[in-house]
């Protein structure tokens, strides 16, 4: 494990216009590598847009689709990790875990009346499709309306040395998911969101806070403007494990970036032995 | 439920001094009642002082002992209920949960070989023993060289309508436990706490965040200046289901005070269903 500077695109794109969304996403990939960055992460359906209604169903795509295809091709052009958000069609006959889509989904049935699913998938430097996520915990009434919730809390993969987890948006709020994340080894937590107003203590504190009781760092990466009747509020960070934010976005567009610093982060461990010190046979209600 | 004002006694008293911390106790009952106050709660081993090796088994009492008669004569005097902390005498043949203590201890034995416990015990308005709490996650050398840790994570009692909940200090970092309380229907969550530096982060923010993701109000009251080896940092708060800190001590010897309103906290739950939108079946890791 070493240093892995990670960026954050916070940016709305143009909500339904997949292709402008994909040249934002190569020019940022390209600015983000050029300073450094080993990987860069978008916010939630940064592909499609947000607030598009009925659109997120309309362009939706397997986690092997066209547009993984582009994104996997602006990675390996530039070298860079890339962490996307989109919304996936599953397949009909699926449950709604994510372990089988990476190497299943090739030639299987794909079609519009399939779940839909709220999802953000990690392509490596080199374009090979990572890990995909599906939103476990959706919010409110258009997310529930669009989407079908994931069933598997914990996707991981490897990067650069780095344990890599994903969650989306208002799956960080739940202290749950964050801590399964910490006893499954997530370093760094990516999370891509759509935080809207007025909402902004996520952004502000609760991240922060899930960093440092996890000791992990967390990656939170926002839209910003006013998209139908919602207006996301930015503030897009990556904390640390001492709860101090390295990098913090204002309320425009912007790319930012810092370091995930593995050395820190094993001796912040060492003082701040939480996994060791829980006590599991007490937490029983929990579940 | 209506609103309960609750202050919050920021003081070391003298470490070793029993009698003297019973009298600032006192005081701070007095004048919390005279300003409208209805509870009163006191740091983490008020009663006897923190740093004072092994004092803490010396000056150890049963739940139902002098001190705690004491503090019974107090609040009745005052009409308010009042929350320490202070080390308990258990009994050498029980366990270390909670429930029979209130009621049982009556004729008990306890002697210097018995465990002893880092308790905070709440005394209603009438003097009556409302509930015993044992501290269930010990913190670093000094407490586990001297304790023995409770096995009973919710302990609760009613007061004016609010269902109260109590943990000590080191608890309230490990999100399950708090989020055990907001399960059992905790309102408000009372924290003695000996709170040292450099762990503001926790006063600053961990209790903020606790509040706003379990949607009730936190009370958390800490140890100031420096006790042995230990620098306590104050910064003793009450924070609301929104997150937002309604009263916050600074460094020195303080009684604070702030309304937990019940109206507010139902109106917040509302809006924040985050009870509601949890999938316990997917937190299976975390036992």
């Amino acid at each position: 494990m070493s240093s892995l500077r990670t960026a954050l695109l916070q940016s709305s794109g143009r909500p339904g216009d997949v292709e402008y969304n994909l040249k934002v996403l190569a020019w940022a990939a390209g600015d983000a590598a050029a300073s450094g960055a080993g990987l860069l992460a978008c916010p939630e359906l940064f592909l499609t847009g947000y607030a598009i209604g009925s659109g997120v169903r309309e362009l939706a795509e397997p986690a092997d689709g066209e547009s993984a295809d582009e994104v996997a091709r602006i990675a390996a052009e530039h070298g860079i990790a890339v962490l996307y958000g989109y919304p996936e069609r599953g397949r009909n006959d699926e449950s709604a875990g994510n372990e089988a889509d990476v190497a299943d989904t090739a030639g299987a049935a794909h079609d519009e009346s399939g779940p839909v699913y709220n999802s953000a998938q990690l392509i490596g430097p080199d374009g090979a499709r990572l890990a995909n996520y599906r939103k476990t915990h959706l919010f409110g009434c258009f997310e529930r309306e669009w989407f079908t919730p994931g069933d598997t809390p914990v996707v991981q993969a490897q990067l650069d040395g780095v344990r890599i987890g994903i969650m989306i948006c208002y799956d960080v709020e739940f202290p749950e998911n964050v801590r399964a994340h910490a006893l499954a080894g997530t370093d760094l937590l990516l999370v891509p969101t759509a935080q809207m107003h007025p909402f902004q203590f996520v952004a502000e504190s609760v991240v922060p806070v899930r960093a440092f009781e996890n000791q992990m760092y967390v990656a939170y990466v926002n839209r910003v403007g006013t998209e139908g009747e919602f207006e996301f509020v930015g503030l897009s960070c990556l904390a640390g494990p001492d709860g101090i934010v390295r990098t913090r976005a204002g309320r425009a567009e912007q790319l930012v970036a810092a370091d995930v610093d593995a050395a820190f982060l094993k001796e912040s461990r060492a003082d701040n032995p939480y996994l060791h010190d829980r006590r599991p046979e007490l937490y029983g209600s929990l579940m």
